[in-house]
């Protein structure tokens, strides 16, 4: 495919900034060498990008034998990142500089069937005191991102009848976020943004990765040809709704029947231990029994990963990743839930598609969403258009 | 995620380049607005690419008042390219010029069993004598693309553990052609050629589409993104060998048991319908039963259409396409397929993956291999590095 997107203004300073990206010193010579712009461009750029604050000139104090070129380095002081995490029952904000590090981060009880405006206004609040923590303003904010536990037209930022987000449907989050902190703001589906940080914290180099978060519910999110996959209607990734080979007569909260999430999500496995008569109303509960080493708790865990496997064999020989991450809360069962995962999809995947396969547990832990949205803002902020904006 | 490729060199003659690929003129002013490069820049590449031919200008005569700017346009004779698909039992080669038209094609009776080096003096010769035939030679070739039945390291254009092609295993098939005619040369799976043939042909605007050949066995092609997705391993799009809903002891040629080629390839069909006591060896003689009316063919391709159904509609939810495009000899059963693959791919999708979903027959059908090898090969012809290459 062709790549048919083209730069819209003052080309070359977004290249430079994502040369810079790595946070290593470069000369004008290095990086007109690596972007293949003359020299003179090159030099023309860096003045703007230095004029405004986003580069810095470094010193080479022990060079020996004559003057060394200068070199420039970003400088992540320049802006911050506002990284939002919306779950079903938790919001979580963090503030991210331009170098990828967290400056600042907090969390707390929240229902996102408040609705937009009470949960947003809370979001807000606690984005304004995690600036004030630092001794920064709402004007330090270059980006914002946004998961939101639901389906989400991209390009918009507006949910797109998400089915536990009452009142949010069609909601302008990004038009909101702008009103109140005057940021632009990305919004994307939790697990997307999940996926995005699993990678840019464990596995930067790799392309293909598939996360799936199994908790309440079992979403996954795509990184394929190394771009995040979000679909014709931004709801790629949706295997908790997916056919699961056993439990055909299981109601989903869907409508259909034998759903995925209807058998090996957090509640499934909760509802499947209630039945054998133990007093296990959530997922942190059965996930208590397992740490107890009770039996029947490790057993329908561990079935639970395999009827995951089924669906993930599918998405291996479909999507070929190179690695699986198993996050959300039922993964801190641990080898349990991944033991069958493992079990069933290299069985079921074909050889080839398994010889080079990971699956592993998140290494993100609860911290991938406020991982993923910062490094999400982050590329919007660093795109070429966006840099050009702010060197213009 | 953040775009990471840079132009090598003389930026700005490759994206000038794609600008021209719809055919239509345009003024250099034109050209320098939509790629956002200085006029001065953009009148030095032109002259690069007027130079060696690949453009051309346009006068206006019938305009009236003043001389009216010139217009350069892409020069379609310019080049050609050599578009080259392999199938277990065929040999297909065209000639493309840069404006995307088939100037010649041919094919024959070929067995990619009989190994790569018969097989490719065929496909040379084949190309000899179709460059003959409209009074070029083998120097007018610009880029190769050829589709091959089975895997492919897609970096090095080697096939990789090929099941029905012996003797393929690693042999360098784009030092092979470089050998013989001196072109650059781009290898990939049948079917993943096929899938950019079928957009090119059909959906030129769709960024999410699966195409999916049922012939002997079954594959898919993924666009996602926009982009051809082939995999970690370059194995994507084998959906052949997930596990069925319905056959779970049948046995696959894989090794594995239940896989959907096992029960719902043209060959399965042909394998179910001898079970019946009609006398079918092949997909065509089952297709033929079909088109006379047989209540049992008619039947075992219908279920053949829902078994692969509920594999797609996995894909669906996955992947979240807007056009599902099934291809293969046994999609000129027609309706009798789809029905059955819409059956079950409406019922079992999430409703807002199936809202906006097409599923439609191939329409570019035995000529997407060639249309998409063509379309492969210019896309590597007009990429920034090769057209550089060319204007420097």
């Amino acid at each position: 495919m062709p790549d048919t997107t083209f730069r819209s203004s003052s080309p070359g300073v977004g290249e430079l900034f994502q040369l810079l990206r790595d946070g290593k010193p470069k000369t004008r010579a290095e990086l007109a060498s690596a972007c293949g712009l003359a020299r003179s461009t090159v030099a023309a750029r860096i003045e703007a990008l230095l004029d405004c604050g986003l580069v810095a000139v470094v010193d080479d104090l022990g060079s020996t034998g004559g003057r060394p070129p200068a070199r420039v380095v970003l400088n992540p002081d320049a802006g911050l990142m506002l990284a939002i995490d919306l779950g079903a029952t938790h919001g979580a904000v963090g503030l991210v500089d331009l170098g990828g590090t967290i400056r600042a981060r907090d969390h707390e009880h929240l229902l996102v069937t408040d609705g937009p405006e009470f949960v947003l206004d809370r979001v807000v609040d606690m984005a304004r005191k995690l600036l004030g923590s630092i001794d920064r303003t709402p004007s330090d904010l270059i980006a914002a991102a946004i998961g939101v536990p639901g389906p989400v037209e991209f390009a918009t930022g507006r949910p797109s009848n998400p089915p536990i987000m009452p009142g949010w449907d069609g909601f302008d989050i990004p038009a909101w976020i702008r009103e109140h902190l005057h940021v632009p703001t990305l919004v994307d589906n939790d697990v997307n943004v999940m996926a995005v940080g699993e990678r840019a914290r464990a596995f930067p180099d790799t392309a293909d990765l598939i996360f799936v978060k199994v908790a309440t519910g079992i979403g996954a999110g795509i990184i394929a040809g190394g771009a995040l996959q979000r679909g014709a209607g931004g709801i790629a990734g949706d295997i908790g709704h997916v056919r699961a080979a056993r439990g055909s007569d299981v109601a989903c909260t869907c409508g259909n029947i034998g759903c995925l999430e209807a058998v090996a999500s957090g509640s499934a496995v909760a509802r499947q231990l209630r039945a054998t008569g133990r007093d296990v109303s959530s997922t942190a509960e059965g996930l208590k029994l397992v740490r107890d080493g009770d039996v029947d708790a490790i057993q329908a865990v561990r079935q639970a990963g395999r009827d995951l496997g089924e669906v993930l064999a599918a998405c291996v020989n479909l999507i070929n990743p190179s690695v699986i991450v198993i996050g959300g809360s039922l993964a801190q069962a641990g080898e349990h839930l991944l033991a069958g995962v493992r079990e069933v999809v290299y069985s079921r995947s074909t050889p080839l598609a398994a010889e080079h396969l990971a699956i592993v547990q998140s290494s993100a832990g609860p911290d991938a969403g406020i991982i993923g949205a910062g490094a999400l803002a982050l590329d919007s902020a660093l795109s070429a258009d966006s840099v050009n904006a702010l060197a213009a």
